[in-house]
């Protein structure tokens, strides 16, 4: 079973379970206390600067509500957002309910906060009647597959700063931005003045985990409690630093993110010349929106696996991901061009 | 590095990583929809019921704090726990601030809650300043590696029923007891009444991974929303799945339970010949609990793994896992013996 | 001190005043048990019908934020509602952080919501990773001076019911808009189809108190602990209870959202024939929403106390109470009628 | 109806219902920006030292649940009170469900605790499994009617701060305790190293209010937020205020609580004398704790409001309040002193 439904419909890259399988040897202490946590959290440095304070924890969800829970310390704190964050349509309520923050999100039309947004949102300071604005959280690369420019980020976090507001970047597809913009991972976050990430594994190659990153460590202050209460705290933890540090060691983490987005050009390349096909985003990183011609979609979701993401419209998304195949793009190129032929021929 | 820390300090077993490597093919549809999942539910029923209905989770935390969420639906509802219980003491107040649940604790000198406990907590029924006794808590194998009988737990669930409340059992050492009992995982659990169950698997040989049984389907209703709000629904589903195929499909969990408990029998029948130790608690799964003389932990701390329990006291923890070997056991007694001969010499 | 700043900037009626002394004498059982709150139920269930149920709040913003908390009993569930509701904007997160629900606020030009806008929001029913409608809260008269007709109310009871939803009215205005259309209480709230109700007292002439109540008894269970739990169980009952016996035994209920909304209607009619004024909203209940001349608002806010709703467009908030008198109308729109010819004269 | 049941089955004093009248004249800003507010504040300054910010709150559980949400800024963090504490075993489950904290409580004979109790308590300090003691709670006077000396308090005061803890003062009935010791206020508070004090009206006779006192200026810091979001902003706040100003202002606080505590002395000496009948503890304030012969108190509750305290033991408690007469205590104790004779009559 192949198809273009999610990045996480893969499994792990060979490296990663390799790399489990060499850490499982005798006794290790629980809870982080061991030596692959250990260097995890050195690469996590090394890719975010040596003040990076790293925590790992087990799935995206966790790793944007936990960077929620400790950069919001006041209760009548909120979150800027973009209408179409996964913090405020994809984690059942979490935000709201586990880190207790108000979500204040955005209509946008490409998923992207831009600072007029977030300063349109501070007029009550000071007023107790009103949530105050405390964080700014992006999504790198965002939910419709378009990519915020260093210069936006570094805007972004610009007008955060100037009203003691923080950055947050969304990066269960960081990996994927910094590929498709041949840079390292830091020029996303830490060098645009960011001031937490969640950084993902998960759809990059791993069987699962996250880290939340903190880019000031003073942020960081009593996350460990934090993340063992929010039930977080892996008790084997080897398991999950051996995969980060199979992902970061070298370049694994580029590698798989460099396939997904090549692929996702390949087969935004090959639709685009398909009549009755219209792509509906920028294709810059791993996913494609595009609307079908009525029936289409419908037709070619017998052989292959995707999403309609908007029923009304009929527009679809389609994730590549680190195994997704040049043949495979082709071969479904092409039965998307034969079913659009077909639809549109009276 | 071996020791008796704690049962996760312990790797995988092969067959769970080998099964993990198994389900690593191509894509699966994510979020628990994939085949392994599946059939990780249908060897959940094999074992607790045809009525069971569960959720795999991430840790023993995750199962505990969901399962009381679930159990407790009126905010003002609390658990009825030993002082000692896991959920109690050892969680980060997650009971609290995650599940919302306020938590009555009974002291107790052995971990056991008795029906005696319970009905004393039942006086303020009904009134509104009080919280509402909802659920009993027991944990099986206890904290201080005690065991609850059949005839114990049925009639803490009596009780329980009586009164309109529902019995939960933290198993994140059920297996323990289960093999120590030599009785299936059903006959400590379905069998005596029990409403809802966290049974452990990290505990017990796989890389993470627990469940939350839910033995009345009615208690799980809508319990994959709070799954999902928890933090707790893991993407690629198949990856934990797997290893509880592994552990569930023969007799794994017997097998590596069963081992963890003849380590620990085989050790406190050592240490009950050493003069000097004492056991202060019945050795009925896989922990020991004794008080060496004075001294003696931390020479012995030196060279082998393993936690001072009360600091007061000088008590020890000693917890033996599916991979306990009888030499090391031979040789950690050994140990005990010379240093507690050299202690007492004057 | 007068003006048009608020109904909450009036005080409280005499004939309220007179109730609470004559409730001062001897003792009485607390927390509810007195005859003065049985008095208040009784006269709640002639209001709003014989199976209404009623509990009294301290304020506003607990009578909705405990509505929602009962009507919301998952905690995966949200409330929708208008982006100006009251809930959404001025409860300091209250929702979110002490009912722990999810909003999903729709813009809209005048407060009010339609069918259609419940409808779009239900798309996502049973994906545990979206929140799940549970309420629409409507705000009668809403935030904006506004009004729904039983028509609308009915309409929108119906889509909610078909789609196994409840509907919340915040009704801190509920008389305001009942005296308007010279109805009962109850044709806006029983009588459409409405499940629960915030019965505002405080803007309508009592020192302090509100109701929750719920139109289906069943809705109400366990309603006693979660409003013990949060905060809002009075000790001394029956001085909350007295002030409601004083509004709803006779008709100063009536009397006093009359004399508002007629102060109000006095008001607008004067300030339509002010060239440079423009009203923004229909005048429906006791409030006018209006764009004044650049630095008008300034001008008359050195001797009338009243807010600016919108700084960037200049337009301004006057509402009006039960103890507006028509001399201050016209004193006011007089005011405004100078300043408005100054402002506008070369 | 009069009798010994609680100091909040009383009414209102005349001098504070006089003082709601007098600021019922015209309009006054909304939300605590009155005069009366003003001036509620700086009485609490003069009674608890220059450096303390006061806001008013609705009632007694929402003056100690806000406390302890300010003092414990991290969700990690838990309070250390005695079991018996209001807020362990009477507010329904608020501190941990709204508060959002665990409480450690601590089996006290006497309500009461000591540095002991809390240095306990420390040993986990710095482990994330475990919450972390950051608030210890004391009430003054007790639940029980005892009453911590100066020196004791500056003892627990002393123990907190040298581990970095705070000291939190139910003082629902504080003013009985400084009646009691003949003390100002700030004698049992801020002298005695207190950082946060929840100060009663309500019991005092108010109609309702209390006081959240930070001794600590910076402990305040959000508290409007905290406050509002909390639901204990009073719109017409000057209604509260004014009875805080005819309480603070001369004496009334004292006399009425001297009044409360002579007439419980007076009770406790006529019962002392009467055979069959026990007092449990001290009396130190203006409660008594008594255990009566069998079948008595159900025989004096025919015409006397009382609560039995434990039912299996029988003990009875009797509160006086302000306006408890010398002639009821004596009659009432006429009755005990006739029951129990015809109690213990063959």
């Amino acid at each position: 079973m192949k198809g273009f439904a999610s990045d996480n419909y893969a499994g792990a890259h060979p490296e990663v379970l390799a790399a489990i399988a060499d850490a499982n040897a005798g006794h290790a202490v629980a809870y982080g206390g061991d030596p692959w946590t250990a260097r995890a959290e050195a690469l996590l440095r090394e890719h975010f600067g040596e003040q990076a304070v790293s925590y790992l924890v087990f799935n995206g969800s966790a790793a944007n509500v936990l960077s929620l829970r400790a950069l919001c310390r006041g209760p009548w704190e909120s979150v800027i957002c973009a209408a179409q964050a996964h913090i405020n349509v994809d984690e059942g309520g979490a935000p709201e309910r586990i880190a207790g923050v108000k979500l204040q999100d955005v209509p946008t039309p490409d998923a992207k906060l831009t600072p007029e947004h977030v300063e349109r949102l501070l007029v009550r300071a000071g007023d107790e009647h009103a949530v105050q604005p405390r964080v700014v959280s992006v999504t790198q690369s965002t939910e419709l597959g378009t990519r915020y420019s260093t210069a936006e980020l570094r805007a972004l976090a610009g007008v955060a700063h100037e009203h003691g507001l923080l950055l947050h970047v969304d990066g269960a597809r960081l990996a994927n931005a910094a590929a498709a913009l041949d840079v390292p991972l830091r020029a996303l976050t830490t060098d645009v003045g960011a001031d937490a990430v969640s950084f993902g594994g998960t759809k990059n190659g791993l069987l699962l985990g996250e880290a939340v990153v903190f880019l000031d460590p003073d942020l960081a202050e009593g996350f460990k409690y934090l993340r063992k209460q929010t039930l977080q705290l892996a008790s084997k933890g080897r398991f999950m630093a051996a995969q980060f540090v199979a992902l970061l060691e070298g370049d694994l983490w580029r590698r798989n993110a460099a396939q997904a987005n090549t692929m996702a050009a390949r087969l935004a390349g090959a639709l685009r010349d398909v009549p009755g096909v219209r792509l509906t985003q920028a294709v810059e990183a791993n996913a494609i929106f595009a609307v079908l011609p009525p029936g289409v979609a419908e037709r070619l979701q017998r052989d292959w696996h995707f999403y309609t993401w908007d029923e009304a419209t009929g527009e679809v998304r389609l994730v590549c991901s680190w195994d997704t195949t040049a043949g495979e793009v082709d071969a479904f190129a092409a039965d998307v061009s034969g079913a659009c032929r077909a639809a549109l021929t009276p």
